[in-house]
């Protein structure tokens, strides 16, 4: 993960992730393009249902793909017919022995590990998605799905609260409007209502589709875009400074930094000489001296100062 | 009204809202479902247009409804073909006595009252509604509208302002796009047009079909979410940290008071019955003490110190 | 441009539009409304491609628009099959001498001098637009554009970010989710492409549809609205409190010091005697005590203290 408070974990990157020993999910590389990550969440009993492993083995994944100069992008799927069920409800909601302040939701963990780590993420979403199934979604970049699929964010109906950052990300997503709609009757809908128009980028007719199609958009990805400039642009976004004149000094900065490098150059004459661009800028081998220009927060060190919600590796 | 800063007035409760002797408005509970209640907007010969006494009798409507555990979900619509005409041009828009920075927006005054609110309400626009007719339905959490009703961001050709917060909430519900284009113009368009595409739920072939969707919808609500939920998700989404990490922080703790509680068990205990939940949860009898998170503004209280703005009743 | 910092440069106002010698723009009367500006981007043989020259000019025309008082409402759209090709990359991107913070993005000053404008600008896009040839756009308060027109935010493909305070526009003008879609794949997509709804208030099935309907659009906002209302909405929703109470407290104040104004008795005169309003507020001749509410950020005056990005004229 992205980690200006140096909490990021030395995990040893492997050969290939098409057999790395996970339990819960599974890796691999896209035959067609191996800088494309295919991430499978994978309990074929459970309906991929949310748990505690799952969640250090997503974190665990996305830390490395974090550095792994190879990846590029990384597609998150479902094995079977749904996607993620939720929290797994046979092991269900408890608090542990820990003060409420130094809880950290599964669910966001999750999150973040996503949102921070800087490759783009794209969802096939080839079955139903409810609870953490679909906010573990929200910060993706861009999510395909079935249009059949059954979409919720159930948590009225559980006596709970939207988790894993939702109340961050989904109404600026897809608006207050919609968000309230979703949240307030806390009923599923198809992932092709109204209540979720944005939330997809395309809704596909069959499921055996949704891959495929989420597999197309991240070759293209992958291909044509500097992964500096996606990851900058996301944060740009997400971490802007309020007003127009603030984003203002704040792009001009960045760009005038970015003018010249190696992928700006690469960008430009690729384009000129209408051939395929070939990319070689990480945020490591590219100075950009106005990174960060927010003030982090450690979600993970907590009041006693011992870092707790670690991945376990 | 939700009130950290205490100025909630105590209103004795009515044994039923169903001949409560308001003047310009009125309440009854759905007989299918008493936990429902119906609010009109009642000025027959005047289109429903809002006055001074309309605001005072809504505020002190929303004030009982905060507080009043046997209601779950308002319906707010409006009697006759209109829905809300805007404010009373006969009466005017007239300074009072008071300085600027004293004057409290009657409109604002009702929009806060629906916002603060820890019930929500699903408007039911069966007719147009225009200035404050429809800043007055942005706060709600879902809205129904007959799909011909005209709706109008007017203020631009009235030489005005938006006002009710509108400012706040339009951008947020549909978007600065959308927004622009209806204040920029200030005309009126159907609920079905573009513009205003994400406002409302759902907009209805007839004006007589809007009511009876809009009350489909509360009973749905009403029978299956937690009111606690529903309230503590909206807040969790108009009072956010403004960062993805800060929200973790936040709905981690809250999440995490609300595992076990009577609501959340209830929730996951009818879920895996598969039967109707049960919920019997308020801010009251459930132990949030991340809440409120934010700090509040007291918008009652002037200057001076002494509470003008307060509902007489 | 709205400046209070001072910086608004005196140039002196030409008697007509008409024949104002501009290089790579050109500006006209409309004739059925002369308040209406027709801004044309006009680089003939280079699709329009942005300059330094083309951006001092606009800077330029958009002061002169600002405090012109025979000026309502701006029409920007492109000569010829191309609204604007982004970039003129035969000049490129290139570092000046100065440090990185004292750069000023190009696309930003215009962006930023669309935006202070206090008239109401509607885009006519009758072709493609790339990169600030769309970044432009975004201040715009309504867009129009063919349908086929091709629009891409194509900076991950140039090996860029995404600039002209774009990061703060597209996210809010059409939420996270589909501005996400269009920087990640930085691909362009046609102007009716669902990635792209809400951006522009009509698609038209034909280029030369483009203008006259934005100058229909123009004709009605000349028409019929005030300017002060206008632009003070504009401010009240991208400068707002970021609380509905904060905007309660902001709104009450702004709208209690309109009513009464000129503008605001003809608003409601003209609507009750149902007759076209005559509007002649300006932000100089209405006292509105409390503009500006926000902390104004000097974008010109660099850390030495002397303004160099201002436009040379």
């Amino acid at each position: 993960m992205t980690d200006p408070l140096n909490h990021r974990p030395s995990i040893p990157l492997p050969k290939s992730y098409n057999d790395y020993p996970f339990t819960q999910i599974k890796t691999q590389h896209y035959e067609k393009d191996p800088s494309v990550i295919i991430l499978t969440l994978y309990r074929p009993k459970n309906n991929n249902a949310f748990t505690g492993t799952m969640m250090l083995e997503l974190e665990k994944a996305y830390a490395m793909f974090d550095v792994d100069d190879r990846v590029r992008v990384i597609v998150l799927t479902g094995n079977g017919r749904i996607f993620c069920a939720g929290a797994d409800l046979e092991i269900g909601f408890q608090r542990g022995g820990e003060p409420a302040n130094e809880h950290r939701d599964g669910g966001g963990r999750v999150t973040l590990a996503i949102h921070h780590c800087r490759k783009p993420t794209i969802g096939a979403l080839q079955g139903s998605a409810v609870g953490i199934g679909i906010t573990m979604c929200l910060p993706m970049n861009i999510r395909v799905a079935y249009k059949k699929a059954k979409i919720g964010f159930v948590f009225a109906r559980r006596g709970l609260v939207m988790e894993a950052c939702s109340s961050f990300f989904l109404p600026r997503l897809i608006g207050f409007s919609r968000a309230m709609q979703a949240i307030t009757t806390g009923s599923t809908y198809l992932a092709s209502d109204p209540v979720y128009d944005g939330l997809f980028a395309y809704t596909m007719d069959r499921p055996e589709d949704v891959l495929p199609k989420a597999l197309e958009i991240a070759e293209e990805v992958s291909k044509n875009t500097s992964v500096v400039s996606t990851y900058l642009m996301k944060e740009l976004m997400y971490r802007d400074t309020g007003s127009a004149e603030g984003q203002h000094l704040l792009d001009s900065r960045v760009i005038y930094e970015l003018f010249q490098t190696p992928d700006n150059k690469e960008g430009v004459e690729s384009f000129m000489q209408k051939r395929p661009a070939k990319f070689t800028g990480t945020m490591e081998n590219t100075n950009v001296m106005a990174y960060p220009w927010w003030n982090p927060i450690d979600t993970v060190v907590r009041a006693k100062g011992d870092p707790v919600a670690k991945p376990k590796m």
